[in-house]
């Protein structure tokens, strides 16, 4: 389960390279996003859904695409420019050309008064809107008089535009991964989530495997909502598991969301890998969900699907504003979730059901697998063996073995693997 | 769900009325009690069930009235006077006009040594005997020398009492609640509970509802094994929850005492509005039941019915003892009883099972339920309802949803209800 | 359930009487054992095992037998003598006589740097060699130099030895007790276990009894796969529980390890009788097995069996030592063991499951069985019955009312019998 050395810098570089971008739930940024993405992953298919589609309860919103927009006092001082962060704009802003007094622009305002110097990151997709984020030390320094609005964007109909990579393996059962590419500069959430999504995919295609992985990237909530109203029934008979991958770049802490029914393969999965991880790591409840596990756990959907992330939305201050940037992001951040990813494929390819070929323990002497001379406190006990084959007993799969005996399933996997050279062990369908 | 300001006065006022008659498992204070509940409930049926029916193991006793009984020394001085307090006379005396020695007393005096200021509660219902209960202060400064016990009461065939209240609602399930009405002169056990569940009746009454209420006011023991006798079939095909309300007069504490299987609708109920009523309410065990419970929980009863108190039978200093009285009990701490058994209504009649109406969340913006503008720490976000949403699939009642996220089931009912306007909630049946 | 007053020391006489013997997994010392065992128990049925002999994946060794040996230095100067202590010699040793130089000794010496007076105890079962085993003192002392190692023993086709003793009951479902014989002069590990056995035993045969009673005394692993390779289909489908006792004649804990599947009826015998009689005792895993459950407890096996022990194999530090022996092991440390599994069969001959035969509470006062004068703290209510009518619905047996009782239910056996007395309570079939 080897991950490039340099995986790490790799992402943070692409990162670097993609962070200017002005992405949203539509339009160049994000279309622009997708294709360089593709390049690290050759038949990455790009799909366009048109503005105006309904997805089950929504409807495919115009297209948005942004050139410039200044907020400038009389005095003529740059109060707000697009050009120095995207985040100055409230994102979906239609187009403005307006003079206007303080008291005016008020209501087109967004700072936070608790992080003076952050540009927060303001929406608003679904009414027609527009505004300038700005730190709130400058929000206050504003004097009254006259100010002019330029927001020079288009919002007319379009598509959403979402990239999908199906990478076959042996079985039709699918691993599913998800993440988000609807964000403008901001690192943690979320470019974060698309590097870590994009390595690992790399890291598939390279391995061997025995199961079928849906790597999507889309739109955050009505992306979800789209993909889901196109492939519901395919994902709800195919898919064993699926992470949510979002902040995933920082270096802070690890964390577990659980799907709805909080007990999945996924959730197995990945609570057995982050305990082997960091034994801190953050378990929340899914009364803290807030991202696509909103569509895939939705009654009706319940896909086993949790939510992997290192410093979670919503739970850090640099959260949606312009502090969440390629500092906070790190190439070890990155390159930690990257392995804590591949453990979870590694377990998930490693978790079959077996059942024990004899009656009593088979005598592991005579085949060179225990030791001869029997004394106590004898380090050389196959203790993994011995606990595999005693649980062996078509009911518990690897990962329950694991958790029961706390061995890293990857451990166990290798004895798996030389009892079932030896015939010991045999593979039958899973019970649950 | 709204209760009279003034209800914990008038509970209390009409306790004072009643506190001074002498009732018992029989005879006519009790009956004159419960004509006295029928002037507040119109309605309320009184039946009478002659002595010598047997009621599945039992058999009703003779019916027991008492004129009056005064124990008194050689020299004239009253020692004990029913007249004083029905207390000092043991309930269900036979009748007796004796000249004793101290000696020949003694087995006939009933004392509290821990409390020597307290005159205790005795009964012999089952076995003919008499006597009388004193301050243990006052025992002991008996002298030797004559005493003259006379106890004027009849103990001859007649009839049990009780009285019941059945409320028609919408659906013929039923909520069951059960008091009881034969102890004497005491405030707490028991008058606290026909206090309460009369008042309560009231509030049903003057309210729509769904379930129909039956309300019963019966002797401990004797009365729900008859009562059961009755109805045993009909309750058991009936009742869907139901309260035995006894000591709920005091401010001390509140107290969930759970149905023998310890996780009915009832107990679901009670354990919801206590832990938002008083986090720190007193769980006890079903080991520690001692009321009617250990009739409606017995095994091929089994009705869904848990026991709520403030302070416990048993488990206050005054109980049983002519300390338990109306300074103990409170105009307040009847209000906050009944107020936590509206509450426990309130949320049964709320208790549906819902299911969304739409795949993935919907879309709340577009109906005017959900902030346009997305921005962190949004105070507006609906989380009521978007916690309904994300349970709503059909296995959640709304006490589970309650439970599940911690917000009270009566602030969850109000989003269920604007969900429901908008049709994204439809009920069915419950699952379990 | 009396045991004899002087069982204790009865049961250290007879291993104060065994303790010389050099027992094995086969051979005259363990056939002697168990032919001495039989003068203890009439009937016991010593059955042999050809060497050779198939069971499940195992076959059965050669038999050994050792006459004596000795390891001299080039002065004379004996290094080691069996005849001193049979630990001195490697179990299985094959017959040996050779001159050595100290460098070609040593990987035939067994010693423990961490109890440098202490005499190992190993074993090469099933591969051909030889070895003394002395304390790392003596050993570090050698000088170098030529060695003489004279082993007298025949490794030749023979038999395995094991002995069972059936007692019939009133009921064919059996209780099953396992205890072993292999272990040369130790005595907590294993004569403590044989010697209990034997004692259980004794008493089973002077008790009435409804379970049929099965003891084995076999040789470690081998033995118990070769007695399971006989009787597997029997014992699956006619014991009810079963212990495994071993290491039983200590002064310091009492243990319980569980079967595999944790919650049989042996695991919640052992735990009730455990919890009441030490508050202490030492919960273990199945991951600390490490004797014959390893194989009753097996995938395909799985009998309802958990493992008693003072202090558990490998968990102390005399443990397959020389300072195993009978100082450590106590005529009180093996009383206590046989008071505690008597009092697991007395539990497993009671846990009945009853259903009470009327409905509410039955009226006990009539009956004798309840205080007919009422008043509060009175200290003659009959909990143990009112606890049992509670409980007594057809699901709950014996043990489970004593554990939510907290009762022991050897005091809640008087009480069943005197409600069974009054017909009030009825047995059913267990529903589990």
């Amino acid at each position: 389960m080897e991950i490039e050395a340099d995986a790490g810098e790799a992402m943070h570089a692409l990162a670097r390279e993609l962070f200017p971008i002005c992405r949203s739930l539509t339009g160049e940024g994000t279309r622009a996003t997708l294709r360089r993405i593709r390049d690290h992953l050759p038949g990455l298919e790009i799909s366009e859904v048109p503005s105006g589609t309904s997805v089950f309860d929504w409807t495919i919103p115009d297209e948005w695409n942004i050139r410039s927009a200044r907020l400038v006092d009389a005095a003529g001082r740059v109060v707000a420019d697009f050009g120095v962060s995207n985040l100055h704009v409230v994102g979906y802003s239609e187009p403005v050309d307006r003079e206007l007094t303080l008291d005016e622009l008020q209501p087109h305002l967004y700072s936070l008064p608790d992080q003076p110097d952050a540009i927060p990151y303001v929406t608003s997709y679904y009414r027609r809107h527009w505004g300038f984020c700005l730190q709130h030390r400058v929000r206050e320094s504003l004097k009254p008089g006259k100010y002019r609005a330029v927001i020079d964007a288009t919002l007319a109909p379009g598509h959403l535009s979402y990239a999908e990579l199906v990478v076959p393996g042996a079985e039709k059962e699918e691993i599913f991964v998800s993440t988000y590419v609807c964000h403008p500069s901001m690192a943690n959430n979320e470019l974060s989530g698309p590097m870590v999504a994009t390595w690992l995919a790399k890291w598939v295609r390279a391995a061997p495997r025995r199961y079928t992985y849906r790597f999507v990237f889309i739109p955050e909530t009505i992306g979800s909502i789209t993909y889901l109203s196109r492939h519901l029934a395919h994902l709800r008979a195919r898919v064993v598991a699926g992470f949510n991958v979002s902040c995933v770049g920082d270096e802070r802490a690890y964390s577990f969301l659980p799907s709805r029914r909080g007990n999945t393969l996924a959730d197995r999965t990945l609570r057995h890998v982050l305990g082997h991880t960091d034994a801190n790591y953050v378990r929340y409840s899914y009364l803290d969900r807030g991202s696509d596990e909103r569509q895939y756990c939705a009654p009706g959907v319940d896909l086993p699907l949790c939510v992997f992330s290192r410093s979670k939305y919503g739970a850090y201050p640099e959260y949606h504003t312009s502090l969440d940037d390629l500092r906070f992001v790190t190439a070890a951040g990155l390159a930690g979730s990257l392995t804590a990813l591949v453990r979870c494929l590694v377990c998930l390819e490693a978790n079959r059901t077996y059942r024990s070929t004899v009656l009593c323990e088979p005598q592991l002497g005579k085949r060179g697998l225990y030791p001869t001379v029997s004394m106590k406190n004898n380090p050389h006990h196959p203790v993994h063996m011995t606990n595999l084959l005693a649980y062996a007993d078509g009911s518990h799969d690897l990962l329950a073995i694991a958790e029961i005996t706390g061995i890293p399933a990857w451990d166990l996997l290798s004895a798996a693997q030389k009892l079932e050279a030896h015939a010991l062990l045999t593979r039958v369908p899973a019970t649950a």
